[in-house]
């Protein structure tokens, strides 16, 4: 048995997020019918993230294992070559060692949550970016972000149905950064992240950057472990998986 | 009378270009339904670059006479929310002279073609690239493009169906700019542009940075006047309108 591990880069507009459903599109569900066309075995993938609806990615990580002698830069021509539609690639596939799994073996995370602040629509970004007409007080939202650096319980981010098992997680990097034409990117990078937490937060940083609550109430909304002590989560078109980190 | 200009922005995929047809969907057919659903007048747009179709904008210029009474930022928001695919922005809606027409007027364009030169798919960039997958030679490149700037007859570049009165352009400035992950951009700045030039003359770069053709054929190229002497048009997703310059 061989172990190996895919990275992966996709545009999810038209995919119902990671995982595998009873009907519709995901980016588990085209890998393991690639990888059934290819290598003649059904797997199951692990994937790194379970990206939501719409959310993208720029290095997910997913891992399987398989008996295929089929040598792995082979093997990614031929993935490649069964996923026709262009908007789902496989950057690499490499043997790992046999424990290797994406999801446990990761050791963090960084998202990207991308805002077009501007009061002018970007047809050409519109795919991946959330559009925020109004100004972004953008000293409030860092002076908002700093609170969460460090390691805290994240349950007022965590969505319900959320299957961790504990809310704990250690925010290494929260950072926004300018980009050009009213482009703000929102850089999240932990330990490992709780289901809707980066929407729930990027959703709450722009509610402050908006003045609709003061960047003095991130301590409250963070020690209430309360879900609805936050702001409402931002839309998934603007969230992307960066990369994930092994050791 | 009026006359307005509007400057627009557009994710051409969807569009089969500029040019109203008699069927499907057109920037110019969608422009001009909402100007009558805003105005109550059946007006004809003129616009600066007849873009083909999938070629996107980000600052195409159009004008059109009007009777209308509606301030100019009123008109914008209102053309916006006529415009609910999302795909197309007016970015700007302005009071002009009454001679000026965005075509007749216009001094300069400048267009960028996008090329991935990547082995890998980039699923996020798919639309608005050509992904060549083959190394190109950057220099033997800039050397073929620096033998069309000036003024000549690009007869060579001109596809079949133009109707300019001449064939002979200024070529200001043909740039190769070298961006992140493999995205090269071709920039091309000139006073106007023949049916067909800019995915011609990027079609004919690309097979000299393949090394399929020397650089040192481009002056031959340019002076046979023959469309069968250069190489095969570029496709039209890598392309966009970025500007047009007026006095």
């Amino acid at each position: 048995m061989r172990t190996l591990r895919l990275t992966l880069a996709y545009d999810g507009t038209d995919f119902l997020g990671w995982q595998v459903q009873s009907v519709g599109r995901t980016v588990q569900g085209e890998l393991e019918a690639a990888v059934e066309k290819i290598t003649g075995e059904r797997v199951r993938l692990a994937g790194a993230g379970r990206t939501d609806s719409g959310v993208h990615a720029l290095g997910q990580v997913a891992s399987f294992r398989t008996t295929t002698t089929i040598p792995s830069d082979k093997l990614r021509l031929g993935l490649e070559s069964a996923l026709t539609a262009g908007d789902l690639a496989v950057l690499d596939v490499a043997d790992v060692p046999e424990d290797f799994h994406a999801r446990h073996s990761a050791r963090g995370k960084l998202y990207r949550y991308q805002v077009l602040n501007s009061r002018l629509r970007a047809p050409l970004l519109r795919r991946f970016t959330w559009q925020v007409r109004a100004p972004l007080d953008r000293a409030a939202m860092r002076e908002a972000a700093a609170v969460l650096v460090g390691t805290h319980d994240f349950s007022s981010f965590r969505l319900a149905g959320c299957d961790a098992r504990t809310p704990v997680r250690e925010m290494r990097r929260l950072e926004l950064i300018e980009r050009e034409d009213g482009v703000l990117w929102i850089e999240l990078e932990a330990s490992a992240f709780l289901r809707g937490m980066v929407r729930a937060i990027v959703g709450t940083l722009v509610e402050v950057g908006r003045g609709r609550r003061p960047a003095s109430d991130m301590p409250a909304i963070l020690a209430s472990c309360d879900r609805g002590a936050a702001g409402r989560s931002a839309p998934a078109c603007g969230l992307t998986l960066v990369r994930v980190a092994y050791e």
